[in-house]
């Protein structure tokens, strides 16, 4: 089989004018961004919104290796094979930051037979937009730092400022530094940081935000310290929220592509997925639902994390249903979270970990179970996909079929990486049957907590239900600060969990499901413009470093100025 | 008259295809990037080699005011006014920073009838350029300090280091920084800072480039500090070129977009005009040259600085030959050079200004004359172009007409800013003759110094024959770095030199044409990929800072998702 680059280089791409109207979206709403990638203008939103809702379908996974399961090349193949068996269907996708893509894991666009193309582009710049984040981001930091500086307007004290700067990079020399030294004119000294622009508030308001209004609110609402009383000083405040707005004007455009069979790819916004919501923007899924007969869109990390959050941030934001769930699994990862073996990324895999063992894929059941449970607690019942690796053993496959089918669904063997969209048309009719299972029984999804819920409360119901954690240690300073948010109105906001996404539990070496455990709360923030709280349990990194040997130092330009090295 | 928001607004753009049209240039060769702005592939340099050159003209102007004597209208105007001769016209510009756009002066994509359009997209983002050089720069960055962390690979004096990171805002916090603080794995503790993008080398790299190979080669030439023993360390050597072209690839390729008067206007790089040679790219004057009769490009600051550099760094890397030079001069900057006025950015001109005054404005004239001398010493005859304000008396249009006639060349007033390509027409009637003239006398451009001067000697040259200095003072550090930059191999390349481009001194406060002074050279410094050594003369600032009220605070979005406040 050639290589992701080779086959995404191959691709004969469709205008992106064919692939808009696939979407039923007049001409006035495409505006082309080189050759096969459009901004959708948001008249697309209010274009398509008479037309009937598709299904809404999210595709997450177990708790993934450090090397990743395939939930972006399972959503590309399931809107493919959803495509062969007749159906219309998109699939939203987060734009890959440049950090990660220069640093270990080089592309992001999918892989083999399910990429979405021009590869090159979405996994450099695309059209912009996370730039454009940075730059509003920067924009309200170069304002806070003036107004300590020049003194006027504002009372705001330089101690409380909790609004770092963002850069699209991994750069650990920038996690802590100090700012303002030397003499008076080069701003007030104080200790600062760089975080990437992915864990940027910024960020997390463009995926959720469902008109430039709204956007234009939500930016007027981050917090970025306190008067010397105590009082929350917005972005608003600073006089920054507007000229934020006009920055972020092009970026709140969803950005179209295809996928190597010509369905529809939105690629839109990139939050984090551990101290914001890890999920694509509202927008882009209300163009693809309207737009076609199934929405496919990815939720970063695992069930517990990605989908918990699809659910009750995103879902809660855009007051959109959901019909069903997709949790991808692999041998590996089952293997892996039996215990028995240990994976580091950039390393082959362990050899025991590569002979046939249906045993070992047993053995790691729990994580399975337990996701497929996280699911359910929000009323859905997912599909199991089994994404297909050349190493596999049809017996390792039998029993990941076994665990599901005893579990009470259904599992479909995927091999969507290898033959495209064909490979995926048993998992696009487990997901249709699936759908019709649950159109007889009525949508049965349900939220994980309701709003009024307290603070405290929300973050226990979290971790004990779907980290299958005992309890939960806030510690003095978190107990500290939910106290404030709950007196401050923030109350009924949702909450987003910072844990690593390597585990159920807050240790990253923890595979399985484990139980009996306490889930540790060191700090809780809030994102006010986003609308959530974010607790943070354990070590979580928000500018991650470069290693030895970079995936940068590896990527080139040939003599006909064709990129090297990114896959 | 509309003021420049409501005039943009109210222009009905061209589809880009016919303007590329125009351009001579093949369909395959244009990439639409939103509404009226293309990128060209190129492609499109080839496309047009065969076809014969057209004119290639300079717009510079005298020493400006702080309040800029209106070099991109008269330049705008102009190609306008060429066409309304019913020759083919195009101009080429840099793409504004943000910097100065959110902070101090607002919108920057002309003026009245002479403007480029779409004007929002032009101030904000464009197409990602400006952004696509800050990541190539920090990515080189990071990978210095990781290089530091890691202790492998390449021998680096981490004291030697002098490649900083940048920021395309204005942010005076960042100026001085310490990074690397807290734990080991946070990075290498060491002073730091940030400049804005358009200081960086990488930008001055980009404009100078003339293929991606050259922009590959360039990239790797980059010096960022030294080793233990004193050698130059590389972009090539720290294995960044690479990845930095890549980020590159898209940003190379010019920016196609249209005057109100549907011209073509290519808007392409933006590197700064004292520590670099502030004039847009080679590659789009190339394409310009040859897709139209007349090239029309704007060179930052005053003729002493942009213009000498567009002779001495641009056209001596191009190997391209100007066929004249338009010196814009206003009325008001005359007065300001009399000495009997002081000029404050933001604030009303001094009444005494605004009164008829022809005597006033002949108190200025040894500026102009000296702009115009400095023109000529390269061969090149200028046009004085007379850009007239609402407030200018036809006296004293008369007195410069009066003073330029006298020192031998030709002057026309210009109304472009409110009558559009009309209103220049008398100016490109000027041009046309000046032309004429030069093309019977055979075209006599000679650069101000040869390649093989040494770089102490071409600093001597440029301070003496261009700035009026008598003497030149180097510091001991400069002396080093000179000989330094001497005894590497660097010795050929021309020199930028960075100074205050509000006078002809290193003294932002001396009007006039000041003689009998010494220009002090503090430190020399060198671009060795865009090719070139700068030297700083007195207090040169890479990193502006946001003032007590920024254009930010101003700029807002309105319900309709039209952005306010940005002129």
């Amino acid at each position: 089989m050639p290589d992701n680059l080779n086959i995404a280089r191959g691709a004969r791409l469709w205008p992106i004018e064919e692939i808009a109207h696939r979407l039923g979206l007049p001409g006035e709403a495409v505006e082309p961004y080189g050759r096969g990638i459009a901004k959708l203008d948001l008249s697309a939103v209010d274009a398509l919104a008479a037309r009937p809702r598709g299904r809404y379908v999210v595709v997450s996974a177990i708790t993934p290796t450090p090397l990743g399961e395939g939930k972006t090349t399972t959503a590309i193949g399931l809107v493919q094979g959803l495509q062969q068996r007749g159906h219309t269907a998109t699939v939203t996708l987060r734009q890959p930051s440049l950090g990660p893509t220069l640093g270990l894991k080089g592309g992001a666009a999918g892989g083999g037979y399910s990429q979405v193309v021009p590869m090159e582009r979405i996994n450099l710049h695309l059209t912009g937009d996370i730039h454009a984040v940075t730059a509003a981001h920067n924009l309200l930091a170069a304002m806070i730092d003036s107004h300590l500086y020049h003194g006027r307007g504002v009372d705001l004290d330089p101690e409380s400022v909790c609004w770092p700067r963002v850069m699209d990079l991994n750069d650990r020399a920038l996690r802590r530094i100090v700012i303002g030294l030397g003499p008076r004119a080069d701003g007030v000294t104080r200790q600062s940081g760089f975080e990437i622009t992915a864990a940027s508030e910024v960020m997390a308001v463009l995926a959720l935000a469902d008109s430039v209004v709204d956007l234009r609110r939500r930016l007027g609402r981050i917090v970025v310290g306190q008067t010397r009383q105590g009082e929350a000083v917005t972005a608003e405040a600073i006089g920054a929220a507007g000229a934020m707005t006009a920055l972020l004007k092009e970026a709140i455009k969803p950005n179209l592509l295809q996928t190597l069979e010509h369905a529809p790819a939105l690629i839109h916004t990139g939050p984090f997925g551990n101290i914001a919501h890890g999920n694509s923007s509202i927008l882009a899924d209300r163009i693809g639902l309207h737009g076609s007969d199934f929405l496919v869109t990815e939720a970063g990390f695992g069930a517990d994390m990605g989908a918990e959050r699809f659910f009750n941030i995103k879902c809660r934001a855009s007051g959109l249903v959901p019909d069903a769930a997709v949790l991808v699994v692999t041998v590996r990862a089952l293997k892996y979270h039996s215990g028995r073996y240990a994976v580091t990324p950039g390393r082959p895999l362990p050899e025991g970990m590569q002979a046939e063992s249906p045993e070992d894929v047993r053995a790691g059941a729990s994580n399975l179970l337990k996701q497929i449970d996280n699911i359910r607690a929000h009323g859905v019942t997912p599909v199991v996909a089994i994404n297909a690796f050349p190493s596999d053993f049809a017996s390792e496959h039998a029993a990941i079929v076994d665990i599901a089918r005893k579990a009470g669904v259904s599992a479909a063997v995927s091999t969507h990486v290898r033959d495209g969209g064909a490979g995926a048309v048993e998992l696009a009719e487990a997901l249709i049957e699936a759908i019709d299972v649950a159109d007889e029984a009525g949508n049965g999804f349900r939220f994980l907590y309701p709003d009024e819920m307290p603070l405290d409360a929300k973050i226990e119901r979290i971790a004990t239900r779907i980290y299958g954690a005992a309890d939960v240690a806030f510690s003095p300073e978190a107990r500290r600060q939910l106290d404030a948010y709950q007196q401050q109105g923030h109350g009924r906001l949702p909450v987003c969990v910072a844990k690593t996404h390597l585990s159920l539990t807050a240790d990253a070496t923890r595979p399985g499901a484990p139980e009996g455990w306490t889930l540790p709360v060191r700090e809780v923030r809030l994102s006010a413009g986003a609308g959530f709280v974010y607790a943070l349990c354990g070590d979580i990194r928000t500018m991650p470093g470069l290693g030895a040997d970079p995936a940068a130092a590896h990527i080139d330009v040939d003599a006909n100025g064709e990129i090297t090295g990114l896959f």
